[in-house]
């Protein structure tokens, strides 16, 4: 099933430079793009790529296609912004799959004391626990586990196989990717009398409105208090966060990220891959840590940290910077002793001269 | 629904200074607690943190009260130990549910050669795999998968969509959380003509009483003979215990742990958060892992590690202290290199004028 | 149930020295195998284990064997390959499950579109979705839930709880244990209004032949086209693989490894436990990286690199030696600086006389 290169550029109002009567079958990324597909620009930073591209037409903006001419094999069509432009016309060449059938499985356990909102999807398998709240729109997938007394919003999304522990809430459009469990026991214990004896946890947790939670990412429920996501904040997969923590709003973690107990963060905080934080740290709004970075203090707003234990990015970079010449400075280290120890040899003859010849 | 500082100081038979029929309708941590909530005070450590405390009420010991006094604000219940005391009190707060209600769901699969305890509780889509044995007083949560041959031993709880391969034995009062996989085959394959080609993993997993698995923790069934948890041991979210290991009494070990195969640990040992231990390493009891560090020897009983690769954390104290001077050192070293070229042309002066001396 | 050391020696085609009537009963490593049972000599590095060795019988090759002599207590069985023939024995004293039995459980739901192939096991709470594709010979444990659209070969294995999203493929073979995660959303993000949109995942997951992938492990499906793992490779544990990777073949990945987005690999590459790589980078055919190393440059052919961040082994080692003569280093400096001062001191001093004397 193709689609011509013109119809294409109408579909996302975009200028055809070459042929535009190319039938366009498929699209993908620069490298992968074949001559029956399309791809895109993304900015500047990709151009280089272009060179090895063999696709048959290429989105691009008016400031990159200055310096590229359309070819015997390769269209261009010229638009404001590529990535959106591609975006539009991706599902185009593929299977796009709807929302699941609306209706609760009569394969699904649906507690009789649990409410549930119209137009929802309760899949196979799934479990929907006592006092269940879920509103309107939401997707219940597969096996997916919903403890006694959670609240759903509306339009939540849990895929295949999550669990929700008891007393969870969920805001409007929160979605929750198979494999994450969330509120589970925090990890708290007394050490009595030689063993370690479990600390109730007995606060919950709250996620709210627009938050994304990646697949087989962890967050328990509060000792005392809840657990909190904010709005618009995005967890990747395999993340911890413990108990007590509370995430600002727009939050971007990236995988395998571990937040140990009661740590805070401000609004628009950014981690890279498995970092790690201490417990009872604040990451202040806007600051960031670079990949597998080792935080054990807080953070002021705005700044990048990195390295492990983290420092501002500066005096790390320094840092780093200096250690890799260490091996060259311990040679010049021992240039200077060798230098050092004729100089105090030479000073020790000329002394003796002059005693020498006072004494002469 | 209230309780009034006297009613919560009889609970905990503690005594109260400032207003005794002040009314508290639920509790939180110091920085989280308004007007109405009551909070406690751990130990000195976290006596600054009561500066902005805004709580109706606050637990703390004799100690602690003797250098606080009650306000219009706020009362005091000095108790012995404040934390055992506040943990009394908050579930006069907070919704309790109880066990499950106990019986084996319809919506449950339980083999005809498995045996179940009596008092328990099998929840809908869970699957109890051939010749299990189950105790009494268990609860097997939601979808949870017992593997055939597996053996629990009395009041084991296994949460939602938790995993026991076969053969798999847990101990009395074991915790299970949700998303964790026991008994997965352990990683190993041996490399024959240009592939590689897995070998079967015939042990199993043995966790002992009073053990607790975190959500999304993975523990590898052993090559040859059992990996095991001993009793008592603790191990947080999203920890890798790896085939054939051997965990002592009483570990903790904080989440994103990763254990390679085979290592052994004694008792009361303590890792830290996304620490990795090389394979065929001894943890000797009582010793300590600081956060991230990567431990690639055996640990001698007692000690601290810390850093990457570990060592002894005053070793690596020195080390990191001196690391972070290297900067500093090299603008040192290079001041010596000028001092010491000048003083080498001071003395070629000194001993030319010698040299013209002596000629003369 | 016991075998003599003759009957296994048979068995393998081994030579006995010693005892031959020697009654065993288990199979165990070199240091838990007790007088009933069989151990092992996997190569040299093993032979000092033998020290404390209580085993019954010990299988090795004649190399190891001409070093060693049978004892009253322990009998040897001389073999070629130790290994093949221990694996050989070790079914003997274990209880080895076959395949579960044959067919779909009435407690499996099984969408009408879905295609199930001969010789299938589908367990109690297991979920095929829309227009399924399922081999011959498959075995999808109970609560797996395999999204619609999604293809499975011949032979595959999906353990319990496992997840495939829509529309994944998986080879002839491939085995995908408990907790896995395949084809859930990339971590794909745009900011617009001061908020993180989400970017739509569409294309897939493409896993080939005889791979395996661990438990808790996820892959992301790709952006546009589709993330892959190549035939033959083994994933362990707790990894994440984000979208658009393409793993080559044979590729070995210890657990708790994080690869970010558009990485791609040849193959036999082999990655330590927690290994954690830049997106976009590539790792050329044959390469490793040592546990706990940060990569964020391409990894040529064939080379070995370690640490955070990861550089060519020897660069490396040489680095962290010299680290580690930092201490003694500025030990050095602050004496050198001490010599020079007095140098500096005693030059003047002979400047001074020596104007003097001309002065004089």
């Amino acid at each position: 099933m193709g689609h011509t290169v013109s119809s294409l550029a109408t579909l996302v109002q975009g200028e055809v430079r070459g042929a535009s009567d190319r039938l366009i079958c498929n699209a993908a990324a620069i490298e992968s793009a074949g001559p029956d597909a399309i791809t895109f620009v993304l900015d500047e930073s990709h151009v280089s790529r272009l060179e090895a591209c063999r696709a048959g037409a290429i989105i691009l903006n008016s400031k990159i296609a200055a310096g590229i001419a359309a070819t015997e094999h390769t269209s261009l069509i010229v638009v404001a912004d590529p990535h959106a432009a591609f975006q539009q016309i991706l599902p185009q060449f593929r299977k796009i799959r709807g929302k699941p059938t609306r209706g609760i499985s009569p394969q699904a356990y649906v507690s009789p004391s649990a409410k549930i909102g119209e137009d929802c999807y309760v899949g196979p398998g799934a479990s929907i626990g006592d006092e269940v709240e879920i509103g309107t729109g939401c997707d219940i997938h597969p096996g997916a586990a919903i403890g006694p007394g959670c609240v759903l919003a509306n339009d939540v999304v849990v895929y295949a196989n999550a669990v929700l522990y008891q007393d969870v809430t969920l805001g409007d459009r929160v979605i929750i990717h198979s494999g994450a469990v969330i509120g589970a026991d925090g990890f708290g214990y007394r050490f009595t009398d030689g063993r370690f004896v479990k600390i109730p946890q007995l606060g919950t947790v709250e996620i709210h409105e627009d938050a994304e939670i990646g697949a087989c990412t962890t967050i328990d429920r509060g000792a005392i208090g809840p657990t909190i996501v904010g709005a618009g904040t995005k967890l990747d997969n395999l993340i911890m966060i413990a108990h007590n923590c509370e995430l600002g709003k727009h939050n971007v973690f990236a995988s395998q990220v571990g937040m140990a107990g009661s740590c805070t963060t401000g609004d628009y905080v950014r981690l890279g891959g498995q970092v790690g934080i201490k417990d009872h740290v604040r990451l202040n709004s806007g600051c960031m840590v670079g990949a597998k970075g080792g935080v054990h203090k807080d953070i002021p707003e705005g700044e990048i940290w990195i390295g492990y234990p983290a420092t501002p990015e500066a005096e790390q970079k320094r840092l780093v910077f200096s250690l890799k010449r260490v091996p060259e400075m311990r040679d010049r280290v021992r240039e200077l002793e060798n230098q050092v120890k004729k100089l105090v040899k030479q000073i020790e003859e000329l002394q003796s001269q002059d005693e020498a010849r006072k004494a002469g």
